[in-house]
């Protein structure tokens, strides 16, 4: 289906990005390796002089009014703190929802005779100015979310306009599986066949509303913005309150691009809020909005899913990610590579391991022997202290805390259980003011379920000491089954083992990972290879990105004339 | 992603329909006229003997057990009768919903391990045994709809076969648009890179439920129930009261192929009810189903979406499907074809045009001069009274009426307004006691939208007087935006009149057919080439058939593993 696009300049976006969608379909089919955006910060790749303009344009956004000009603003909202000690100052406009919505809507007539291939040409013209500014970006992810700088410029940059890519593609290939004109011409036997030109037209289905996290704004917003925004819809971006500057900036760009093209910047716009205004759940149950993408807390997800019934609502929520130990050849990178999965961004992540499960009796480890199930703890809890030794280098992995609700959270875990390795704080040699604290690993018996069968989000995981392997594979199948998780993991040198692992994840509906102990971590996912979620447990109603999270957020309209049977069908 | 299969049967049975399904996913890429299955009851193609043998195998259903055995069978109901004016007699296990859902569980690991060619070739198969049996399906149909017995072989035969083959196949696309495995290998610089062998699986949600409807019990059934069932979900099929044989028949034959296969016959069953039982209500919210197709009432409909919320809910429900009509070159033609879609099935169709908008001063009728409404609407009464002037003729198109609420909605449609065209009895040759009904058409004014702006479901039309076809136009838009519509057509001879039709089609969310004057008709839609119902109007959620109504039947679930950089990924 390739409808005809509107104009030259969009027809010019188009040919410019239509090999990189070509190879992204392509690495969506293939699900090999691929990336489109580097994801070095290095000079070599993005240019000598890309670090410093980006930090500048950061700091340029600091104590002052965001230049962000869109309809409907009644005044300026804005109170984000870095989790590195600084107050960012920076002023949001406060929109009045029903400016915002009318301005949306009145968008998409042009948005839609757009037709596939100009909103795909558009979409990717504001990946690639995105990718321009991920330095900017890069400081503006880090000092809302506590990332550390690389973690910030590679998960909230390159990795994040990965994701939105591939929404494009996904959403791209399914918008096209159908020709955009068909002519049928059935036969009648010995009377002339009956003949209809037909023209199928992908339509939007309204205003999308995508409701950006605190920890990861960009990767998690990028997949529902850019599907939403390629299939036609209008979208209004909410961000957390606490994360507000990466999607401000992504916003404005995003409205850059489409102003040039030619189309209503207001086809994307940003919807910033005032301390407890609960914006969210205003714009989720407006019947002008029909989409809802949202990244958080179970409870705020399931109201969604509850509430917005007038919208399909894609949800990511909480979870119980599970690592099961059966046995290792390799004691010293299993372990290693775990304290890595924990430490990372101090365990903020929605797909940190939580639940590392284990026989009591211990486990074979190969050429390093048996190992009781304390030598193994005691072998994690090495690891991490190796890794995270030296302050200044540990905050480069750890970044900082997100907020007060984290550090509570990770006091009252110090006393569910026998500490294995306590949390410390970190000095950040160039942030004094930086919030920043190593894992904690708590001893827990299995039948303390009641512990460990809800997230503990924050640097946060728990030992569980089980009956057998056999056991462990149960506690994994059952409580993602009953609490959902993003990741599991297993670690064992039986084949039978990790077959008996993916029957459960099978069953869990969990991606599974085996025998993790290099440069690959569970709680990274590589998009166009990865999947992320299933929406196949409770952790998530939907899977970045495959096929059922882009093809509702289009309809298709059809229209039939009838065709002489000696003309052609008419071009129009 | 192509899943090793089972075993050779599942094998062969994939070999023997692979052309088939070729074939199928060729055509819904490229829309164009194709059918599987010969709609033409001639014993030309059916063979001499089918007829016979279908009407003698129907015959010896009626007045006996259905020789249906499922598990947890608690006692036989049914309750139907023809509206030909037979009692069916046939009594069908009425199953314990625990036992049921247990059973239809315990079938889903082989169903998933045979992966998506194994459950495709067992679906095809499926298919081609219910069409060799068409004529007992169509006698099956006539008796429980009161479709006349053509319209019974071609809608609820062959036609309702193509609609189920095309649902396998959009979703067999998905199934198998990823690799079933791909080795990821990320360079690493200097480093050798990081490779991870990657497999894909296909698991289902879980039990679905298709809630069958009175007038098309397997055209509408079988889009739900064969993508289901191809994407690895057990399927419980839960019939309405007054046409369960159909679709018993259908289960019947799905659990002989399932056995057949090797596969547990309990991914396919009956859920007969007793009178009264609101079965549909029990099952829909039970926790183990996780899909639920349905067409019928709104209010119905509405009800499944606000209550079965564990589940993915397709609904297909009323609307107020619209004729813009404002000028003609061949008048003759346009009211001949208006008068067939009023009087086939006695406008019992979900397609049926129900309100017919003509400007109040008339319409240009080209070489016929100016016609004024009178004379427009005196054209379409006098073209129904000219294709139903014989009785016993009459009876093959309109078929009867399904039950009693048609009856007194007709009644009451007789009151509201001037009787353009007053419905008659039709006496039946072959059966005396049949319910036989011409179609009403009453006139009304643009004001009276109290009255047409809902649905009349049966023999009931409006035409109904606008101030101009821009007027008729903005009320299709509008009531078809409000109140949905499966349907919508215009006539006229300016193509900018065609263009603000197609405008509004497309912002109501419609779809649209223009100047129909020869053999295609609004209310029929060809598999492969046309969509039913858009999702984009109230009328219902979903189409038939696209990649939305097939993506969210099914997760994909992976597991990654390590591979040395020297090696291929491991076989497995």
């Amino acid at each position: 289906m390739t409808a005809p696009t509107t104009s030259a300049t969009v027809g010019d976006l188009f040919a410019r990005h239509r090999e990189t969608l070509q190879r992204a379909l392509e690495a969506t089919r293939e699900r090999v390796y691929w990336s489109r955006y580097p994801e070095s910060p290095s000079p070599r790749v993005y240019g000598e002089t890309a670090a410093g303009q980006g930090r500048a344009a950061f700091e340029a956004y600091l104590d002052a009014p965001f230049p962000l000009q869109q309809p409907g603003t009644r005044d300026l909202v804005g109170e984000e703190r870095s989790p590195y000690g600084i107050d960012l100052g920076v002023r949001y406009p406060h929109p009045d929802v029903d400016l915002l919505l009318q301005a949306a809507r009145a968008a998409m007539p042009a948005w839609r005779d757009a037709g596939p291939d100009g909103r795909a040409g558009v979409c990717l013209e504001i990946l690639d100015r995105i990718n321009k500014r991920s330095f900017e970006l890069a400081y503006a992810v880090m000092h809302t979310t506590g990332q550390a700088f690389v973690m910030a410029f590679q998960a909230g940059g390159a990795h994040a306009q990965d994701r939105g890519l591939e929404a494009v593609a996904y959403a791209y290939a399914e918008m096209t599986r159908h020709p955009y004109e068909a002519t049928w011409e059935k036969p009648q036997g010995k009377r002339g066949p009956l003949r209809m030109a037909k023209r199928f037209t992908v339509v939007p289905r309204g205003v999308a509303l995508v409701v950006g996290c605190n920890t990861f704004p960009t990767w998690n917003a990028y997949p529902g913005l850019f599907a939403s925004l390629v299939t036609g819809n209008p979208v209004v971006v909410k961000p957390h309150p606490r994360a507000v500057l990466p999607l401000a900036i992504t916003v404005l760009i995003a409205r850059e691009v489409l102003a040039d093209a030619g189309f209503d910047p207001n086809l994307v716009t940003l919807a910033a809020e005032a301390p407890g205004e609960g914006l969210a759940s205003v714009l989720a149950t407006r019947p002008e909005v029909r989409i809802v993408d949202f990244t958080g807390s179970t409870a705020y997800g399931d109201w969604l899913e509850a509430n917005a019934r007038q919208a399909l609502v894609f949800t990511e929520k909480a979870g119980v990610n599970a690592v099961v130990i059966d046995s290792t050849d390799d004691f010293a990178g299993m372990t290693a590579n775990i304290a890595f999965s924990l430490s990372l961004y101090s365990g903020q992540m929605c797909t940190t391991p939580q639940n590392i499960l284990i026989p009591r009796a211990g486990i074979d480890a190969g050429p390093d022997g048996h190992k009781s199930f304390d030598e193994v703890t005691a072998g994690i809890a090495a690891a991490v202290g190796k890794l995270l030794a030296d302050d200044a280098r540990a905050v480069e992995l750890t970044g900082g805390i997100t907020g007060e609700a984290v550090l509570e959270r990770l006091d009252r875990a110090h006393q569910v259980g026998d500490v294995v390795l306590g949390s410390r704080s970190l000095a950040h040699p160039e942030f004094p003011d930086a919030v920043a604290r190593t894992p904690l690993v708590v001893r827990l018996d299995a039948a303390e379920e009641d512990t460990y069968a809800q997230e503990w989000f924050g640097p946060i995981s728990f030992v569980i000491a089980t009956d057998s392997t056999g056991h462990s594979v149960e506690i994994l199948r059952d409580t993602i089954t009953r609490h959902g998780a993003l990741t599991a993991s297993v670690y064992s040198t039986e084949e039978k083992v990790l077959q008996a692992a993916e029957e459960a994840a099978l069953d869990a509906g969990v991606h599974l990972s085996c025998n993790l102990t290099g440069g690959v971590f569970v709680n990274q996912s590589a998009a166009f290879s990865d999947f992320h979620a299933t929406g196949a447990n409770p952790a998530a109603n939907a899977c970045l990105t495959d096929a059922a999270y882009v093809a509702g957020r289009f309809r298709i309209v059809q229209s039939r004339r009838p065709v002489p049977a000696a003309e052609p069908a008419p071009a129009s």
